[in-house]
Formats: structure tokens, C-alpha cells, sequence
């Protein structure tokens, strides 16, 4: 019997993200914001690849040329239409995260606030000018081991 | 006592990625690649965001210039350094998945092949240019549940 991993693809791709890259042009600078936040990674110092193990998935940062290459895409330079959401449980842990991320140097690109959608967040920018959304959604259901459920 | 969703906050930001945010030019297109690539989303016809539960966290299609004034970013115009991969547990699989996206109407930016890492992946990118990397690492361990643990 195939397992739950590898049955789906009989009735198409599963609905699974793995891992995010973020392409960074100072991955020692990124690195450091990250850290600075609280995050852990295995990498070496000097590694030319530094993964994080975000909840249930990876996030990894790589040379944004290198990325790009990898990628098959040419690179438009600034930001590219993706954002990121790290959801917490209440609105004032959207107040803690954003002074967090200011007070490691990254930008607040939108202060905290409620939201048209009947929730609480906040944006910053890290060093590379990767919008993170801080947000608490009441209608979503965030597990205790980092995952999200739709509500 | 503070429960594990919480109790990270004293020592930094928790390691978790909830939600990623897809900026589309034409929603009703990109729905109806990733739909037609065998996601499922319960947004109704004419819902002006869609959400995908992508195993443990959820992917977001959402007008384009709508997310770069909400994340209070410039928008490049083009790509912008992320790249998405889904993790699939053979080499096998990752030819398969490219296969569906190639017909699904995916461009295909990099044919399945060995990678430098000692995996095997290939990308595609959607309609509206974000690049997936389909790829199979022998050394993270990918889970029933859809997560991804790191070797």
C-alpha cells in the first residue's frame, strides 16, 4: 500500500511546501539578523548555505545570485511578490515579535495593527528586504508543534 | 505554564513559518494552475484571496499590488529572490510532479537531473513566474504529516 507521502500523486501534486529559500546578497549579515531574532541553525560558521528548521519546515538562505541560477530566473532586483507569515497566538505576541525584529535591525515596514480581516499584524523587512508578516488570525488554528490549520 | 507555542518568546522569535503569499497578476489563472495540479482550496469561484493548506502551513494566492502595499514594500516586477521547493521522497516522483507541471502549463526553468548537493530536483515556475524546486534530498527526512525534518 503506498504510503500517505507518495498516494496523492494519482490524483495530482500534493499540497505540500518543504522548504523556503531566501536568496541573500550578505548571507553573513542575514545570517546574523536571524540568529539576533533567537533562531538556531546546524550550519558551520562560514557555511554557504544556512538552514533553519522552521517549525515544520525549512527555511534556508543562499546566495541570491546562485538562487537565481539555480532557479532558471532572472533576477528583477528588488522584492518579487512573495511574503511570509510567522502567525502567532495573540495580538500582543504580534506587538512582542515586530519590537524583536526592530531591535535586530530590521525594518517595520507596517506597524501592528488590526487588519481588513478581522485580525492583528505587523510587517518587517530583514536585512535582504524579505517582508515577514507578524499576525494573529483568530480564524486559523496554530498547533503546538508550529503548524497552521485552516479554519 | 506557558504552552510550547508561547513559551519560545522569552529566548527570541520561534523557529515557524505559517504562511506564504503568493502576488498574482491574474488570480483566476493561478488558481486554476495549482487546481488543476490537483490542489484543492476552499475559497469560493470569485474570492479575491485563495488558500491552499499546504500540509502543515498554508499557501496564499493574492493580488500582487495589493501584498506589496500591504507588506509596505516596492515591488521589483520581478523575481525577487524566494524560491519554493516541495520535497518528494524519490527521484522518481520529482520526474513525475515536473511532468504535471509541465502540463499543467508550468514552465519548466530546469530539467530533473543530479544536483551539486547530491540530490536530484528540477523547477518549474507558475503562471505568474514564482519558481517550485521539485526535489528529492536523501538526507532530510520527510514525514507522513507533510513536514520536513532536517538530516
Amino acid at each position: 500500500m503506498p504510503s500517505r507521502a507518495t498516494a496523492g500523486y494519482g490524483h495530482g501534486v500534493e499540497q505540500r511546501l518543504s522548504l523556503v529559500t531566501l536568496g541573500v546578497g550578505d548571507l553573513e549579515g542575514a545570517r546574523r539578523f536571524y540568529e539576533v531574532l533567537g533562531w538556531e541553525t546546524q550550519a558551520a560558521p562560514g557555511d554557504d548555505v544556512v538552514f533553519f528548521q522552521a517549525g515544520p519546515i525549512v527555511v534556508a538562505l543562499w546566495d541570491r545570485s546562485g538562487l537565481a541560477e539555480d532557479s532558471g530566473v532572472e533576477d528583477g532586483g528588488g522584492w518579487g511578490g512573495v511574503t511570509l507569515a510567522h502567525n502567532v497566538s495573540t495580538p500582543a505576541e504580534v506587538d512582542e515579535v515586530i519590537e524583536q525584529a526592530r531591535a535586530a535591525g530590521g525594518r517595520i515596514t507596517r506597524e501592528p495593527g488590526k487588519t481588513f480581516w478581522g485580525g492583528y499584524s505587523g510587517v518587517f523587512t530583514d536585512p535582504e528586504g524579505h517582508p515577514w508578516e507578524v499576525a494573529h488570525n483568530p480564524g486559523w488554528k496554530l498547533n503546538e508543534d508550529g503548524s497552521v490549520t485552516l479554519g
